[in-house]
């Protein structure tokens, strides 16, 4: 029974569907803002919780600062707000009166206030007063907080007008010490996406004009969609001095000099479950990797007498203490009893929707054979998917089957990345044919519209070609070959840069 | 080396010391709002996690809502509006454009969207929809969120114009439910405040005029600071039908009708920081509870060669391990070495001001001694408060030994709250003659002037009789004696309500 809408049959519309239809998130009252709904934030708190404990591993300390940035420091940043920063949401009041029972903005502020789009300049300001000698450095911190940035055409988790994020930022005392943190963040994602969101990463540098505003360099992670398009997961930024030099960053430093501090900043964001639903999900709905799905397990009795309930309940108790033996990922499991007052049938669709990675039903058939039910939502509609075992023998073994789905789910990404990365394109040519080709779901072990990795010339004209061609460089990758060919992009020759080609969210 | 400002110098110059020597907070570029730093994020963070668990282990999940709210949904609001949420941040614009080399706003709004104050609203607008029958219901939320109003006064943690909080907002098919779950939910807030922050509450129900607008009954929990002034700690609305009503959340209930729904609200802040410090702080500093302590065990290395530093460190790590064996709370044992290249009198200091509950200072001597010099801080200054102990031994009883300081920091605190609650006050006259003296710090075993419990009448005018004693009725207890005597506020004879008066925050 799959979803009014299969990713073949029209793929954007298809991602709505599973958005409404697993009961994630929905559009609200709020103008291109949406109301994250609890299966949707159960699996960002997920996410948070894994790559906190990561933030903090790496001697990071959480803090939070003022959500309102005076305009005058976006004057002072010229450049931030060149890049990107223009559409943004501006309080200009801080009253609401009535007049002639009709309320209207009053008491105008004498500075207007932006809601932060991100936080460089103002948290560039508590750096400046926070240091003055090399002992102060470094300072590690990180913020979990919502921005909001105007989007004209927001989609549900990819692009919306507010949304959660964190915000690390960092100041050194060497510019070496800054670039280290800069990976090591980077790294922190990589593992994040990969681990946790079973969701594969090309990593690399964004070319000169993909930059964050300000930024000396722009590491990204990027991730295959199973439309072949790539979406930028994560972003790591060095700030050489730039923020520095506009806040006044200035530390004192072993030879006793002054000298400005070198910052980074880096980010993900709640778009990381738009990628989790474009890697993962299927045309019956969502498919949660096990690491950060709310329920890990979800048990749905399935009662047709009134006199079979408390036996059935009995033994899902049972069932249930069982489980709760064991753990997966080190942790304990996430299990739900669903015994709302609803057809079972109904349930099974609900949560097969959700993507509950495993379904138990237990009915008075399954109490006698001491055997229970068990539906993976990854395998639906297979042999495989839909089993009978052994009460005793599933629950001693759920941990393993809990990672082994991780697992699988990430190897079948995985593939799908490593199946349509092209590196066979050498002319400009052939690249141009490549990318005539319209973007489409690409099913599993199929080939289609993805990334190409070749040449490119480095030319200031770029930019522009990529627009042209509907295109970026998702990523300049770190393991370069040092060959020379034509650049796929100009059909110049004697190009020696080794990019990444793509469409892109 | 006491503070700058001692409590019984200038109470509220102490506060702000406490706050700044701390390192937990300092006022921002962004006028009215705080940068709430690493010490005082993770005292919230901690509070959050207790917190979090109880609201899920009573059935709620958290899930996140627009932080704009549509001016409409205001106007709809009428007597919400009236009652507190005037002074609001409004948004008018999207967009900043530079003209003549200025950024100024640009992109006027169709509609003003408010930043919001409390999600009431907004959250009622979804309801709506999701609720058709009583299967529907209770529905169960609850989201961690930053929230602005607009204080013309603001004061760290207690009032600042952006704070942080939690805001539960529940539906349900009976007024009974409904009424049930506000007052559970209550107990959560005196649960939290009393066994992690080691503040002891009263609770009780709001008089007509200091209810939530709009609800039918609010309740809270009020403590009292070392100056006898009560501070609102957290409240939970029993919201009847009103918001049911402006939003139309209507339900078919189990006959067939149509049905306004029953809704409720509770919610806690950053300011139980603010209650934190003023029930614990002393003229040295901060005293953080260990149950809400981002370290709860502090160790300085007291190195005075650099020959020695191997054979302590390595002690110290030792110590660690040993430490991590233990548990406190049921929880791992939050540990920090600090090792930073300063003065260990100078870290001493920085970690007193900051009020980690145990400091343990290891130096030679102790290595060769099996020792370790344990400060407590809540015993600073006094001889059982600087010990040297058996390494060993300290390590094994180390997590019954912070269990103890919080049972300890909660005696304290519930001993200064019942010493200054007069219950002997019968008349008028009495009454205007004890909240004749100015409040002042209270020290321990001492009184001040704090609460009076007694009589009052109910009547109309109390509101304006209380303004002009600039005291309040934090609280109608739920314990009420049923005996008649002198209405305290005005005199009049046969006042039944039992409450308790006090100055406020």
């Amino acid at each position: 029974m799959a979803l009014k809408t299969t990713r073949k049959e029209n793929y954007p519309e298809w991602y709505q569907s599973v958005v409404a239809e697993a009961d994630m998130a929905e559009i609200s009252a709020s103008p291109g803002c949406m109301v994250i709904k609890p299966w949707g934030y159960g699996i960002w708190e997920n996410i948070q919780k894994f790559l906190d404990e990561k933030i903090k591993d790496t001697g990071h300390e959480n803090c939070y600062f003022p959500m309102f940035i005076p305009l005058s420091f976006f004057q002072k940043e010229a450049d931030h707000v060149e890049g990107f920063a223009k559409e943004m949401a501006v309080v200009t009041h801080s009253r609401l009166s009535s007049v002639d029972g009709k309320l209207v903005p009053d008491a105008p502020l004498e500075e207007p206030l932006i809601v932060r789009p991100t936080s460089e300049a103002i948290i560039a300001d508590s750096f400046s007063k926070w240091i003055q000698s090399y002992r102060d450095l470094p300072i590690l911190i990180n913020q979990w907080a919502n921005v909001v940035r105007w989007e004209m055409r927001p989609r549900m988790f990819l692009r919306t007008r507010e949304f959660l994020w964190q915000e690390g930022h960092t100041a050194h005392s060497t510019t070496e010490e800054a670039e280290e943190e800069t990976l090591k963040m980077l790294e922190v994602y990589r593992q994040t996406s990969e681990d946790a969101l079973a969701m594969p990463v090309l990593t690399g540098r964004k070319p000169e004009f993909d930059k964050f505003p300000g930024a000396v360099d722009t590491y990204c992670i990027e991730s295959m969609m199973q439309d072949g398009k790539s979406l930028q997961a994560g972003t790591s930024h060095y700030l050489g001095q730039t923020f520095a030099k506009s806040a006044n960053i200035t530390f004192v430093n072993k030879n006793n000099e002054n000298e400005y501090a070198y910052t980074t900043s880096w980010g993900v964001s709640t778009r990381l479950i738009g990628g989790v639903i474009m890697s993962h999900a299927d045309d019956e709905g969502m498919i949660v990797p096990p690491r950060i799905a709310p329920y890990q397990i979800v048990i749905l009795p399935v009662i047709r007498k009134p006199e079979e309930a408390e036996e059935v309940m009995n033994y899902i108790t049972q069932f249930q203490n069982e489980i709760k033996q064991q753990t997966a990922f080190g942790e304990k499991i996430r299990i739900k009893i669903d015994n709302r007052d609803k057809k079972s049938a109904d349930k099974f669709w609900e949560w097969t929707r959700k993507g509950a990675p495993i379904l138990c039903e237990i009915g008075p058939r399954d109490v006698q054979g001491n055997k229970v039910m068990v539906k993976e939502r990854l395998k639906f509609g297979t042999e495989e998917g839909k089993q009978i075992l052994d009460k005793d023998e599933f629950a001693h073994a759920v941990g393993e089957k809990i990672e082994k789905i991780q697992t699988e789910m990430f190897a079948k990404a995985k593939a799908r990345l490593e199946n349509n990365i092209n590196t066979s394109i050498k002319t400009n040519a052939d690249f141009v044919k490549y990318f005539e080709a319209p973007s489409t779901w690409i099913e599993e072990n199929g080939k289609g519209v993805g990334f190409v990795r070749g040449k490119w010339s480095g030319d200031e004209k770029s930019d522009e070609l990529l627009k042209e061609m509907k295109i970026n460089i998702r990523c300049i990758p770190f393991d370069q070959s040092g060959t020379e060919g034509e650049c796929l992009l100009t059909g110049k020759k004697g190009a020696t840069i080794d990019v990444i080609y793509g469409r892109s969210y």
